[in-house]
């Protein structure tokens, strides 16, 4: 949805001049990426003796597993992201920079970006994961994706925004249009939304709007496979099911959208949904940047070893969602999760560590400590490597997990404060329409 | 700043079709604007016999005197604001539709807006005051306004952008031109403004950018009368330059800004501040609608009598900073203050009742309860109808005014914990670069 509008950080024109770093007597990690992986990394390495530069394009990390809440109007985009330099200030010899990285040279063990170009040591990559269209144009123009705090903002602006024209019409079915809402991907992004939405549509949206029917509303979560939270057990997917329904959630399985012009949905059976809004959550892709040898790519993840380092290339690895790492133990990689992340960052410090003392390496492997996903109020389902459960139990577990994994004390509080606010009056505070002016949104709705 | 980008609600096309609001036995009250006027005109019709209609062109109230916080990332954007819906949500026959209003049309008792048009039976206007530049587009286009939510989030992330700039720079002259401030006017948005950045330069940013030599940046406050707060006592005034000067903020009197083309702030006698950050503070407007008669206009606001009736229309009134009531009280009418706005909004609510009622009107008069200006930490000069007086207890007064007079408890809650926090710990929390693509800027910055 025009994402780079709001989205893209203006900096500065390429000039192709060298970032300015202090030269160091330390060997120099560039990191590229500020998400759980890079985070991680830089929080172990700085207790080693290494120079430190972290690029991202933006100045904050982002807490992407309550994005949906902020998608939602639950919570404020502040509260579930770190600024960088702060969560990193107490680092000596670490840099922080604003920039996009537009190219390596691993030959010349130089990254290309923005903002000039810089030489490294050891270059990280973890820039993480883009939404995954499967190559649909149509689809990729028309949804929202929910990877990043502006498209977030831009959902929750959209959404409100539609209940607002809907209030104007005198057409009913012109207004079911306005109010339905299209969730693609029942993997745990899909099911959280759907079930925050539902959690708005029976207690905030009646209130906000006595005019419309929120009867007739429709919220709907498609999900090509046969059940939902693929990646767990089916027993917590059919749980999800009966919480959803609870919510007012249709859930349509065994189907995917082949088409979304802005007004229909067009489903695998060549059924329509009429809506203005669909939320992609259907798949993420690697993000890999250019300059690699074609021997190092595959499925668009970045091919790495055990130990995390880029195959076919020197001195170079890749962590997280980005790192395609094959092996005994995971066939088909790993699953691109932040837990993956995290413990892929943590343990390359170590290992680069240990590369400069001359000393072996670990092999890495992952520790699965569990997978969860909430659905609207006291609901949830999680998965332990021994236990599952569902329900109010499980709904505890999910809350102090995701409070505990914030990073800052500050964004602790705050997210702590709204979610007692918000159980307790019901409320969804923050329904501002806050948003960039995106034409092509404006032409689409000429016609009405 | 190309506000236009950010603000502006995209609803519908013009129609010229009817907005849609069920028809009603009691008379229609027709107000646009959802400040402090109109707010609390609302608040106090409610309990009379009317039908409401509240048009604005955002779906939420501005707490306009905190905003400087939202600029200065003190306090998140949701705090300060209050969804209309919501604050409003317990009325009966209340309708809020969210319309930028385009013309108003006395003799037909219509008013047209973007989203159709709408008669009344009583018309209200409280739409404010806009920023005077004065006629000097340059200084229009080049400065930051503080007047809307995103005005104070451009400005934020502008800042913030700006020292991520300075840190690529090696030329410390030039590192300079990125940190400096200059803020225009030294009313209270310039002196709060002022005050709130200089802390953040004494207690943020030397954290978060161990890179530059913070004592270069020049934070300047520039004010053409000989005083700060000009509608305050001169000793006040003196306080404001003597806390002011604690902060590192440096003040010119005596001098205005005649030129500015983003890079350059030229004052009155031709001096040179090399800037990327000028905030202008120096004056509002009234923001006067199409339509009305050229005798119901004076000074860009709407003439009115001690009724709020605007002069030369029938059942049009004007309350707030629209609104230019002379008097003997106030021959030069009454300062653009929320507390004449909002005591006006009550009168004029009540008075409609009485003329419904055939009961004699009564004049407004307006209640100075007193005015303040916060001058960042543990300062404040406060000024009561029989008592003046600055420093921690003025800080203290001026911040319990401002918690209670926040609409929502949510925000009051909110508000006081974040100033709490960053009390404590002498933070800011946050300190996010999110903004709109501003290709104008990006050229601007082509040079670099």
């Amino acid at each position: 949805m025009e994402e780079l509008l709001i989205d893209e950080p203006v900096i500065l024109e390429e000039l192709e001049e060298k970032i300015h770093i202090p030269e160091s007597e330390k060997p120099r990690v560039v990191i590229i990426g500020g998400g759980f992986a890079g985070i991680q990394m830089v929080k172990q390495l700085r207790k080693k003796s290494f120079q430190i530069v972290l690029l991202d394009r933006h100045n904050y990390h982002t807490f992407q597993p309550l994005l949906y809440q902020v998608a939602t109007a639950g919570l404020e985009p502040d509260s579930i992201a770190e600024p960088l330099r702060k969560a990193l200030d107490s680092n000596r010899d670490f840099y922080f920079r604003m920039a996009s990285l537009e190219r390596v040279d691993p030959e010349q063990k130089v990254v290309h970006t923005n903002i000039g170009y810089l030489e490294y040591d050891y270059l990280v990559i973890a820039c993480g994961s883009v939404t995954n269209y499967f190559g649909n144009k149509e689809i990729e123009k028309n949804t929202f994706p929910l990877k990043q705090i502006p498209q977030a903002l831009d959902l929750r602006s959209h959404i409100l925004q539609n209940f607002e024209k809907a209030v104007l019409m005198i057409d009913s079915e012109e207004q079911k249009e306005y109010m339905n809402i299209v969730i693609v991907g029942g993997g745990p992004t899909g099911v959280e939304v759907a079930g925050a939405l539902g959690e708005l549509k029976k207690n905030v949206l009646p209130k906000d709007y006595p005019e419309l029917d929120l009867s007739k509303m429709e919220i709907i979560l498609l999900e090509g496979r046969d059940h939902l939270l693929a990646g767990m057990d089916e027993s917590l997917g059919e749980k999800a099911i009966k919480y959803l329904k609870k919510f007012g959630v249709e859930i349509i399985l065994g189907k995917h959208l082949k088409g979304y012009d802005g007004n229909e949905a067009v489903l695998s059976d060549e059924s329509i949904i009429r809506t203005q809004t669909v939320i992609w959550a259907a798949g993420v892709n690697g993000n890999v940047p250019n300059g690699f040898p074609e021997s190092s790519v595959d499925y668009s993840r970045l091919l790495v070893d055990r130990y995390s380092k880029v195959v076919g290339c020197e001195d170079v690895f890749a962590i997280g969602d980005i790192a395609f790492m094959k092996s005994e133990e995971a066939p088909k990689g790993h699953p691109m999760l932040a837990q993956v992340a995290m413990q892929q960052g943590r343990l390359l410090a170590s290992n680069l560590d240990r590369i400069q003392k001359d000393k072996d390496l670990v092999q890495f492997s992952y520790k699965d400590k569990g997978s969860m996903a909430t659905i609207g109020r006291n609901k949830a389902v999680v998965q332990l490597p021994r236990l599952k459960f569902g329900g109010f139990a499980a709904w505890v577990v999910w809350m102090f997990v995701h409070l505990f994994s914030i990073i800052g004390f500050r964004n602790k509080l705050v997210v702590f404060s709204n979610w007692v606010w918000n159980y307790f009056t019901y409320d969804r505070g923050i329904r501002l329409i806050i948003r960039p002016f995106i034409k092509r949104k404006a032409a689409k709705n000429k016609s009405i």
